[in-house]
């Protein structure tokens, strides 16, 4: 049962959002500029690395969901989510691994990501942009990971709801609750 | 040294949020709802949790400018947010600690919040908005902190940066600085 009083059946974040709309627009505004806004990262690794840091924090609810999005985005390529979160290891591509070794630093703290995690992601042909987005993913993901347990919201099991889900995000991105009527 | 290239001496987040308007914006909305939008719990006791919460993550650079606004905001009750801040004790109301509480909770993980300490909270006459907006504040520290350090952005050690700093966020508010001149 969630801590704070809201919306009965409303999973996640979107029952918080729909109680605090002031900060849920921002948090939507987030997410949408990192993981659907330009960038050379693709849509797929950029909810991979979302999904990949919330199972780290054990985030049930952000894991599923952007692993169900990533999915989406991958296509047939989608075998390559669950490889990623089960063991860390998959055919990804050397510079996805240094940007995942790099956010999965980020996710012990800020002061973990060293030199040499920064230099092996260049040596793979990482940008600047894009380690500044991979720990910017990273890090927004520490934050809603705690916001969606730090006060037990919703977290459906089925699978489905989340497959659903996964299918909405990755055709319609991050629309604030109160903006949609989905 | 930064881990990316950008613009030399303008210190912590300002410096990032330059290389990364996009994602500066919402950035810098979230911290003003949170840290300054309409709320029963003080500003000053916002921005205490704020830097108790950064000191738990080692953040230098948060910790340090937001208890230096928050110092501002106190007042003549300034040596509140030391005692906070280095031992966790001080003369602040049972409402305070037990919000502090839960923010530590949340700097450990979401999952750390438990039923008791949101029953210790609204014991101490804590409502579901101020319950709310301590996660939320907590859990977006952990996000701002490992922005800054895991991209190791310039963190000065002048107490006199901070104390002018706290003195321009009392005042001003979160003004992402490519809409402002400071």
């Amino acid at each position: 049962m969630p801590h704070i009083t809201v919306e009965e059946g409303v999973p996640g974040i979107r029952s918080l959002v729909l109680f605090r709309p002031e900060t849920g627009k921002p948090l939507y505004q987030l997410a949408q500029a990192l993981l659907r806004g330009p960038s050379s990262i693709p849509e797929a690794e950029r909810e991979l690395i979302a999904a990949y840091v919330s199972s780290l924090n054990n985030c049930a609810f952000c894991c599923m969901s952007h692993a169900a999005a990533s999915r989406e985005l991958y296509g047939d390529k989608r075998e390559v989510v669950d490889c990623v979160i089960h063991d860390g290891q998959a055919e990804v591509s050397k510079k996805l691994r240094a940007l995942l070794q790099i956010a999965a630093k980020v996710a012990e703290s800020g002061k973990s990501v060293l030199p040499e995690h920064i230099e092996n992601a260049r040596n793979q042909g990482a940008t600047d942009m894009e380690i500044h987005d991979t720990v910017l993913i990273a890090a927004a993901f520490c934050m809603y990971n705690r916001y969606v347990d730090g006060l037990a919201s919703f977290t459906p099991t089925d699978p489905e709801v989340y497959r659903e889900m996964g299918v909405r995000l990755a055709a319609n991105g991050y629309v604030s609750p109160q903006n949609s009527n989905v």
